[in-house]
């Protein structure tokens, strides 16, 4: 619980601050004072849009008046999500079930807005992306927050949704691969949950926004299970777009009319330079841009693990996407948040404690944001290695 | 209420398609079927942004990487907005008390979202823009719309707000200039029925998106009645940016950091290039273009609303802002949104009924924006003419 000076509605007293964004703005103050910061903290990669993208926008710029879209996207950016699709995950969708969206916060503003009715329980693995359980909140749902494990891949299985189901549940929400963890969910488990769900007659969404930074495994999408299952996605991570905040999702035929409705009302359209623009980033140059990036995520993955792992940091199972590592540092320190407060301070590296992603052990966790080159991964490492003896919150300091 | 087959949550019961988007729909495919159409039915300016945002648009996607900016905005447009009232209305605005949102519709999302508690009524007027009485269903409120009338330029009165008030009232939502009227609430009124509301410890929000489309009058702001008032504007309507989806706020020092929290929750951030452009929209080259602007919409207004009322359509107060005109067809047709169908169909000009913005009386009133030039406005009155005495709805037809 959070307070507030101001007379807010009673639903505000539920979300918290969105801590990373808190982080990001003490390191920006070291900066501006002239401290040297390494960033791993936010998670957006360090690269612009590919090239075919901010041409085509330089384009729009000349030609177009950027005017309201359809409320649902425009018709050919759909058509294009929906063959990205096929391309990326074999999976044929329907332009028809696809909605561009701002932002896969837009995407999940309307899905959870449409869905959630007061006192509903949506179940959702315990770390997740913080927003998820705050938006629930928003429309007066109840997030459970259930306990995972690295055993587990920090993932939920058909056993915890079915042993968490209560009359009141709804839903259930997860993210493959997912933040914080980079840890996809093994498909055949991803087919059990939606086995479960469906047999409760609920509702499956899977945020799959960093699907396409996945390393060494097929990029297998949700939508193969069935057109039951709500997808959100993005163009933020793979493409590079975080700050043209467009999205999308893809959802069964029956619900687009009313998510539209929504959207008509809460939104209108999302940016329209972005949609017009983003028609590039399906181009092949685009995604040759984006594969070797891919790539060189993998590579700093490479070098990150072992290198913290060498200076104490556990890391008990390989993320196998997104571009995070979530480390255990429970053998250097006592508490996550402080050692990710002091290791800014004395160390100008910038990480998020796990205490932004759920309330189960987050003392243990830090999360580390590989979205710096390899050069200041490696001095990042150099830093901490030379800060951790002299820590305040070291495990067994008086 | 509408029904969907999607099992949605029970509050999209009450939140009904934004109607005019679809009229845009079907005059699309009439267009796309070889008709010409002319569009008077959509709320946004036939002009694309002034010069120098669109320069430094271009600017931008050469020199910065386009991450997430902070969940309030970029500081320096903060302040330059806050500029912008200072010169605009007279008003010093602290720019901490401002806040860059997604569009007017993120700021009013925002901000329901963060004001309304279910069951809460909120005062609105009636005819009023549809999307106001959406948001505040879409978080358990109870949208209360009070039949006004051209005697009061269809705004609310300090009388009416105290008559309507009543244990569950939380606040008073208002726009001036109003979408669909174009009409002012009165400078006195406006003090009145702030006075009103904060005695019985509501909330104020005056929606002032059009305030710059203000014809032969002042644009004095609500800001001028104190720091508890919150008001919403747009980059959308003076600044001719509809598809960027820029708007801003300005709230009570004390809810900056709740405002914060959500935002940070649900949008992240708005748009990276529409707030570094819209930089570019306060230069005195930017200006000037938008108020010569502002200028040709008095023209068509002072064009359009003769013509109108030459054809047998009643204007029974000048709209003193925005691009509307409101016009009364009680004489000519039965129906309104029959006519805006048969006018559409037979005309080729694209309307908006009256019952997109209330309940009130609304199959007596038509939406006109006057969103093309002065040529193509007499065409459109030229082809009424024409079909008026064709039309089925027809006052005394069998």
């Amino acid at each position: 619980m959070t307070t507030s000076l101001y007379p807010f509605a009673r639903r505000m007293a539920h979300v918290e601050p969105f801590r990373v964004m808190d982080i990001q703005q003490r390191a920006f103050e070291l900066e501006a004072a002239g401290r040297s910061i390494i960033h791993m903290e936010i998670g957006q990669p360090d690269f612009a849009a590919p090239a075919p993208v901010l041409e085509r926008a330089r384009q729009l710029l000349d030609d177009d008046r950027l005017g309201y879209t359809d409320s649902l996207g425009l018709p050919q950016l759909r058509t294009a999500i929906a063959q990205f699709h096929a391309v990326q995950s074999g999976v044929v969708v329907d332009p028809a079930r696809v909605m561009v969206t701002t932002g896969a916060s837009g995407a999940l503003m309307t899905l959870l807005g449409s869905l959630v009715n007061p006192g509903d329980e949506w179940l959702m693995p315990d770390p997740c992306y913080p927003c998820n359980r705050h938006m629930v909140s928003l429309f007066g749902g109840l997030p459970r927050l259930i306990p995972t494990s690295a055993q587990s891949q920090f993932q939920l299985s058909a056993a915890t949704v079915r042993e968490h189901w209560r009359p009141r549940t709804r839903g259930v929400l997860l993210a493959s691969p997912s933040n914080p963890t980079g840890t996809r969910i093994a498909p055949d488990e991803l087919r059990a949950v939606h086995a479960e769900v469906r047999a409760n007659g609920g509702v499956l969404i899977v945020d799959e926004i960093y699907l396409g930074l996945t390393y060494g495994a097929r990029r297998d999408s949700a939508l193969a299970l069935g057109e039951d299952v709500f997808v959100v996605s993005s163009f933020s991570k793979y493409f590079a777009m975080t700050g043209w905040r467009l999205g999308w999702l893809v959802a069964p035929p029956d619900a687009m009319r009313g998510l539209e409705r929504f959207a008509q009302n809460a939104t209108i359209c999302p940016p329209a330079l972005a949609q017009h623009a983003a028609l590039a980033a399906f181009e092949p140059a685009s995604l040759a841009i984006c594969e070797a990036r891919r790539e060189e995520f993998q590579a700093r993955r490479d070098d990150l693990i072992p290198a913290l792992q060498g200076i104490g940091f556990k890391v008990p199972t390989l993320p196998d996407g997104a571009f995070y590592v979530y480390a255990d540092c429970s053998a250097l320190a006592t508490d996550s948040a402080r050692l990710a407060r002091e290791l800014l301070e004395a160390a100008g590296v910038a990480l998020t404690p796990g205490d932004d992603f759920g309330v189960h052990e987050p003392q243990r966790w830090l999360r580390f944001a590989y979205t710096c080159d390899r050069t200041l991964l490696r001095q990042a490492v150099a830093r901490l290695k030379e800060a951790l003896p002299h820590i305040k919150c070291a495990v067994g300091a008086a």
